[in-house]
């Protein structure tokens, strides 16, 4: 973790700990450099990182303002995959039901920009919110990127394991979504009916340069899922 | 528009025109310097929106590199209900049921950070994509900024007027979203039945200076619509 990202997470917690409101004002750039001992450049960088993270807001010649529309047990579409994070008061669990080497279908060879005959770990789970199913969840993982799973990890946080397990950095997504009904086999994994509603969400992963690395489709329990986006216009 | 913005209008036209794909490199910064003829820094703010628009990615020490793996006919969750802009390639209009000044309800006027007793402008109407119904929409506009609205305005998009007639400038907004069942007077304004899953969509949206301008709830036709969101992780 760099520096400025560092000092990006104190500023969430200090905005956490001091229980600060939408429309609150941060302390000037001058008092975070002494309080946090750092440069003007690193303030100014992590103050980008939580305005990009939508956790702030600048308003140009005014001041740094707090971004606090967040509601409690809604998922970000923007962080990755993001369970353990955004709901990390509620307890997650996981289900494998699948977990092998394969060749990649035409789907997801295309959206991982791999070869029909490259290796890919397919990953199938469901995953589940405080005993309740949350989704049923299908993964294809570049192999020579990703190049080792097994039951334990897969069982937890994935992403946890690729960013400190094997050390890559995850840079942004793509993510689709629609809206549907719940086939038969869709509806007895998540406990619903089938034509009961779905929330359907396929989602591209890239590392920071650009290779993506995880081809993911998610089927989510609309009874126990919400979601929220905060978006720079 | 500032001169970047423009800079990054520009940009984004030639990457259309040069049809590059997900991961073709831009032209290095010097080079783009002297095509637009425009200063270092401004080619690097441009870079930077476009950055956080989703259209490129930076490789520290390697270059800036097209993402776009967007989809035709997807809506954007981070535009500014985006129709317009995203699905520039159909048909987009609008049947007005209602217009009319009216107090708040309570969660209007908490998300509009307004009074009980202040005046909001009530815009109900159903959208079309391609003459099918796409979605039905409330909106309460917080009237102390924007001071005028008609039928006519808000039969054609609502944000261009915000922006261009009143000359505003539109800043963040904060999204939820979860899917349910349709009730029946919203599949009957959508023309499915009631029961159909639907995408329920809140979203509040600011000006640069922090101020909610607009509370909106927008149903959208499950079968019509589809979304992306492209994000930074």
């Amino acid at each position: 973790m760099l520096k400025y990202e560092h000092i990006a997470d104190e500023l969430e917690n200090y905005i956490e700990e001091h229980k600060m409101q939408q429309g609150d004002k941060l302390p000037v750039l001058q008092e975070l450099m002494s309080q946090f001992s750092v440069s003007k450049s690193t303030v100014i960088k992590a103050l980008e990182l939580l305005e990009k993270k939508g956790v702030v807001f600048q308003v140009r010649g005014s001041g740094i303002f707090v971004r606090r529309h967040k509601r409690k047990g809604y998922i970000s579409l923007l962080s990755n995959q993001g369970f353990k994070k955004t709901l990390e008061e509620f307890q997650i669990t996981s289900k494998v039901i699948v977990l092998d080497v394969r060749k990649p279908t035409k789907e997801a060879a295309l959206n991982l920009n791999v070869n029909l005959d490259d290796d890919v770990f397919y990953v199938k789970r469901v995953r589940f919110i405080q005993g309740q199913t949350l989704c049923l969840e299908e993964s294809y993982f570049n192999k020579s990127i990703i190049t080792y799973l097994n039951n334990e990890i897969i069982s937890e946080s994935i992403f946890n394991y690729i960013t400190e397990g094997l050390g890559l950095n995850i840079g942004f997504a793509d993510t689709f979504l629609h809206v549907d009904k719940l086939n038969e086999e869709e509806a007895e994994y998540l406990g619903l009916e089938a034509g009961d509603p779905k929330l359907y969400v396929e989602s591209i992963f890239h590392l920071t340069n650009g290779q993506p690395f995880d081809f993911s489709k998610v089927t989510y329990n609309y009874v126990q899922s919400q979601f929220f986006v905060q978006a720079i216009l």
